[in-house]
């Protein structure tokens, strides 16, 4: 009633959706971190167990697209947070040759898959993309939970995946507007390119520079503890903003202020206000992944067997990743397994594929189907290596 | 581009605002907080002159308004987390003597005014309704600042206000209820009112019972530090939208969330949520009422004077409520200079009133501006009395 002010938006539904998309992505995510299977998992199974094709429980909506969407740049401004920028440079090298591996085997097999089938030029690519992703998130936990982040082939594989996130984005950037304005002249596709990564190597540059002093700076004169947390999602906004007008995806933004944030004193204090929005804001993300898959379209003879088959290409062409690191010293089958995980960048890919309507319901659903399945089999693999890895020390 | 998927949502367009909302009223309410004025004035001021009226910077969305009315809902959440039931009961009997005092004599003199000036009766009901409440957060927050919140005056008051703003919100519904449907029936009026009271009543008991436990419960069997905060989150929005369904405002239903929540053992994880909930969709709510004032409604003769009379009889009504404190050995004067404020509420029935078409552009200038006076003429006569009434003592 209150809000009555915006006829177009029904509070009472919005509330009554938040709740529960809240209250069922919490238990699910409890329950599988339980069963030591990653959280994100039961928040994407159970926004499709309340959706419109199961229970009924909940639509999607303007509102919940709003904070879904602010819950994946908070995300990503996180993720971002945690990149130490020094202790990367060290394996510099090493990561972006697991990283190149693992974005153009899985491109190169994904749209191979996808022309094989005969779906379209289109959809071929975009299933390569999708399949050219590494989850951040996903593998920096696993190594977290198994005290390992301090090792050598931790640094490596979340280095291989900040690298696979840019160029998938980067990649999706292009394939997009190739797939919108049906323009494949290379001199475009070069501009596009080069956009984006000047983009992405400017602000970088100039936020790593300057955000630390105005920080620093902001932080002398004002007297309010919130000034700092506020200015810092501002400042992620604003980025988010300037990539998306760079015609990149909003992420990427985010996800360079996050680093740019990572250098600067208040870090903790960022830190901790990113946390808390996320705690609100990332499950109502996934969640609605969950809510936007047609259960209906996994009924299928074609979608099960095409997703079967996609899991094994997606997991053995990201295993081969591991041959960038031969040579190094380093466990590279453990590299290999723990570049398997999609999680939420392949996510993104998949539902901006169904968005700009080269994905189908049926290929949505493959898709989304695959991001689970590497995200369910990576953890306890990469379990099992990282205990062969440390008998193979001792 | 990411957000493709929702064709209505401007994305590039949405976070700029965001940003520009966030620094904005980041930075006027850091000056007003140095120059000792509440930070909401310069939050709403700012954001009238970022508005379409100004400078233009930033318009309303529907994204904004899904954020600003998720920050009034956290807003409530944390006035109801800073009530502490216990203390209220103490004072109970001369808070409900002030707050009905504080009620009808600003009601009465507000509609009186309203139909002097010839304005239609509906416009006169919700001028005298959006000079009844009182804002407890600013007065709560003039009494931290001296530490004087452990004083008798401060409880009374604070009950009173609280009591004012659940009245003041009845009212509201009542009003809206005639305004919208035209029905005058008496019957049909004491059924909104008995439904109004009916929902606080009923679920502040049972939430008070029952969230506890409830809490106390689900903290045990859970080994996230996410549960807490989440599921508090949800219960203020299951509330808010259980008030709605009782075509109460919304806000109602988050601030018995609040109160059934600060008696939780859990308390203080909840009350850092919100707080840093609050700090980014707070301001957002604040900032996008400038937003929406039209300047040029100021220019006006009519609008000016109408503004310094009602701001006249606002101050005037609201001090006759220390009439309810005489005789309890408290500074009466004290208390009702205390009541002055009207805040927060006073503005949402000032936007309500516009959407439901009573307030034409002009008086709903006039009610904001008569917010903003009341707002900033309390702090330094609260100041002033505070330490009149010391040196009585002393």
């Amino acid at each position: 009633m209150l809000l009555a002010a915006s006829p177009g938006l029904d509070w009472g539904t919005i509330l009554v959706s938040l709740a529960i998309i809240l209250v069922a992505g919490k238990a699910a995510a409890e329950l599988c971190e339980r069963v030591r299977i990653p959280a994100v998992l039961g928040e994407i199974l159970v926004g499709i167990a309340i959706g419109p094709s199961l229970l009924g429980f909940v639509e999607m909506s303007d509102a919940i697209t709003v904070l879904s969407e602010l819950g994946v740049i908070v995300l990503l401004a996180q993720v971002g947070l945690e990149i130490d920028v020094t202790e990367l440079r060290k394996v510099g090298r090493v990561s972006l040759m697991v990283a190149s591996i693992g974005v153009i085997v899985p491109m190169v097999s994904g749209f191979g898959v996808g022309q094989l089938l005969d779906e379209t030029t289109n959809a071929s690519l975009f299933l390569g993309a999708a399949l050219a992703a590494t989850s951040v998130g996903i593998t920096a936990r696993v190594f977290g939970d198994l005290r390992t982040l301090n090792t050598r082939e931790a640094r490596v594989v979340l280095g291989a995946a900040v690298a696979d996130d840019v160029l998938g984005l980067i990649i999706l950037t292009v394939i997009t507007r190739v797939v919108e304005t049906g323009d494949l002249d290379p001199a475009s596709i070069g501009l596009t390119i080069l956009v984006a990564i000047g983009f992405v190597v400017i602000s970088a540059t100039i936020g790593l520079a300057v955000v630390p002093r105005v920080f620093r700076h902001v932080d002398a004169v004002t007297t309010s503890y919130a000034v700092i947390p506020v200015v810092a999602t501002a400042l992620t906004f604003a980025l988010a903003a300037a990539a998306d007008a760079a015609r990149l995806a909003p992420i990427i933004g985010a996800f360079i202020a996050g680093v740019t944030l990572g250098r600067t004193e208040q870090r903790e204090r960022v830190e901790r206000e990113f946390n808390v929005l996320a705690m609100i804001l990332v499950p109502i993300f996934f969640v609605s992944i969950g809510l936007t898959v047609d259960v209906g379209a996994f009924v299928d003879a074609k979608v099960i067997g095409l997703a079967a088959l996609l899991s094994v290409v997606a997991v053995a062409a990201k295993m081969l990743a591991a041959l960038g690191a031969r040579g190094s010293g380093m466990d590279a089958m453990l590299v290999g397994v723990a570049m398997v995980p999609r999680g939420e960048v392949g996510l993104i890919f998949a539902s901006l594929g169904a968005s700009v309507g080269v994905f189908d319901d049926e290929l949505y659903a493959v898709v989304v189907a695959v991001v689970l399945v590497t995200t369910i089999v990576a953890p306890p693999l990469l379990r099992w290596r990282i205990r062969v890895a440390a008998d193979l020390v001792s």
